[in-house]
């Protein structure tokens, strides 16, 4: 089969891989139908995600059908259409039992990490009764697919752990694809104000279409004052922080009303200044977390009922043997205006 | 009267100052019967609180009889025994009206701060009805002392910050008054570990009487590697940060588990390295608080009904005129063994 395969930092390449057989009990395979790449692949390529090794097939976003089922498998069977979880969970495990799935002893992030990934044609799930989501009949499998990752991502990591409610004031640092998932889902808990902070007009005017009430552009840099008068002088209750790098996550602590939460979701390559000298005092929250995909059949209502369109994140679509220009696409979305793009195998 | 001011970084006296007046409606004029000396004095006399000016009296802790009320005072009259709280809340503002004292718009920490405080013969109390509280007839005034400002500090910023639940694991960097504060108050919610961290053998002694499960002396610099191996790799669930540096708080970062909390205590005067390129998978929550005293009428009940036993926290006892030998014995706690010394007017 056609594979997508991390060959070491800043290399990657189209390879034949044989297909994927089950290995344990629990194991499903699946036939992709539809992947995506995500910023995540992007930094495993510069080298900041060391637990993926080279040889590795990326992706652990798509939909697909089963193909074969360990003798262990009871929710599903072969010719099942599934929505692939970005985290593998053992259901069984201490973490598990208390939904932090993220953290399964022999699971959590692991596919296009430490085992093989979805941009290929054929991929081995582990753990596939709690890793897998059956698909509705009739949904939309493209739009399902933003269901893999970033929308219980910008959900979970963002608006939850964010504690957005109705009338408060929420920035948004970052308006990738997970800065727009958490755009989207705000939206359940009727805030007042959703300010969108990016470098790159067309992202902010896209957010704008999403639902922001308010845009910043940071290439100035002075989006944490301007924030601050828009809020006057108060701040946001809320300030997600989307990027990954040192300073959005300064903005975030520039930003923060008393009382208010940074919640992160930015994958991290490097340690941050946490200015406690002046954020002691303010009574704030910070967390962190690597998404549990606990709300994904929350979500897979709020989109299956129209609360939600993902499809509105999809910007660009290719064949799985074009994936690198995939890639090549989604790397350069300042120039591409790429969102999401969806890798059809 | 009598009175300690701050004379600028490294310098204060004992000075005569004349007998506050009530100036606002809502202000009361209280006698000091007992007052105290905290931390966060030590910090003032550093330099490290830059809203308090030279010139300022001392003291955010205390208790007292009412002398004089404005006339917009209704819930204490002249006689009054009462309790001080740190904070000064109008009750009114937006923050007072969310339980958020610390940050009232006309209050918060002001008291030996921003306003002449309570290490003094009298003291001037503004917003009186919401900001001091009855002494209940027979209690322990010394005892109570503690209720100004360190037992709700550690149980708001330490122990209800920190998520301390049944079963879990907690660690407490720092066993100075207000690391013991905390010690004594996360007992209330039966942890199943309480492991106290300190480089004083003698602090770590005093935990132990206080309630700690483990104690770990961090002068040889492998706390953290210690907590991780008496956690079986696992980590704590709760890392209370109680010292104010920067050392103490990146512990709390190495020995908190996936899915715990750090809750910082303590007052920073620099900036900390926050390493995000660990901790943004990890699922941890990080809480600062200017403590609000919302919970002095519970923790008033506990001392009531010897749950607690805060007068365990005084070593020392001092006249007024007495207090510059105070500041010394609480200055050098290492050689003294001090904990909280009661100062009386």
């Amino acid at each position: 089969m056609k594979a997508l395969v991390y060959q070491g930092p800043g290399k990657k390449a189209l390879e034949d891989r044989p297909i994927p057989e089950v290995k344990a009990p629990t194991d499903a395979v699946v036939k992709i139908v539809k992947t995506t790449i995500c910023g995540t692949d992007l930094h495993i390529l510069k080298g900041d995600v060391p637990t993926c090794s080279p040889g590795r097939i990326l992706g652990h976003e798509g939909v697909g059908m089963v193909e074969k089922t360990g003798p262990g498998v009871t929710a599903f069977r072969p010719g099942d259409r599934v929505l692939i979880s970005c985290i593998s969970a053992c259901g069984k495990c201490e973490y598990c039992r208390r939904g932090m799935y993220s953290h399964c002893t022999t699971g959590g992030w692991i596919l296009g990490n430490e085992i093989d990934g979805t941009q290929a044609e054929y991929v081995r799930i582990p753990h596939a009764d709690t890793s897998l989501y059956p698909i509705p009949a009739g949904a939309d499998e493209e739009a399902l697919v933003m269901l893999s990752d970033i929308l219980p991502t910008g959900f979970e990591c963002g608006v939850l752990n964010g504690r957005v409610e109705p009338g408060s004031t929420v920035a948004i640092v970052g308006g990738g694809p997970i800065g727009l998932a958490a755009l989207l889902t705000a939206q359940f808990y009727s805030p007042a104000e959703i300010i969108m902070i990016d470098l790159d007009d067309n992202r902010l005017q896209m957010a704008k279409r999403f639902g922001a009430t308010a845009t910043v552009n940071a290439a100035g840099g002075e989006a944490a004052e301007t924030v601050m008068k828009m809020t006057g002088g108060r701040g946001v209750d809320t300030a997600i922080e989307a990027v990954g790098v040192p300073a959005s996550f300064v903005t975030c602590e520039d930003i923060v009303a008393p009382g208010g939460t940074i919640a992160n979701v930015g994958v991290h390559g490097a340690k941050v200044d946490l200015h406690l000298e002046r954020l002691w005092s303010r009574n704030i929250t910070i967390t962190t977390r690597l998404v549990d995909t606990v709300t994904t059949p929350m979500l897979l209502k709020t989109v299956q009922s129209r609360k939600i369109d993902p499809k509105q994140l999809i910007t660009h679509r290719f064949k799985l043997d074009q994936i690198l220009d995939a890639y090549d696409t989604f790397g350069r979305a300042a120039s591409t205006h790429a969102l999401k793009v969806i890798v059809e195998a």
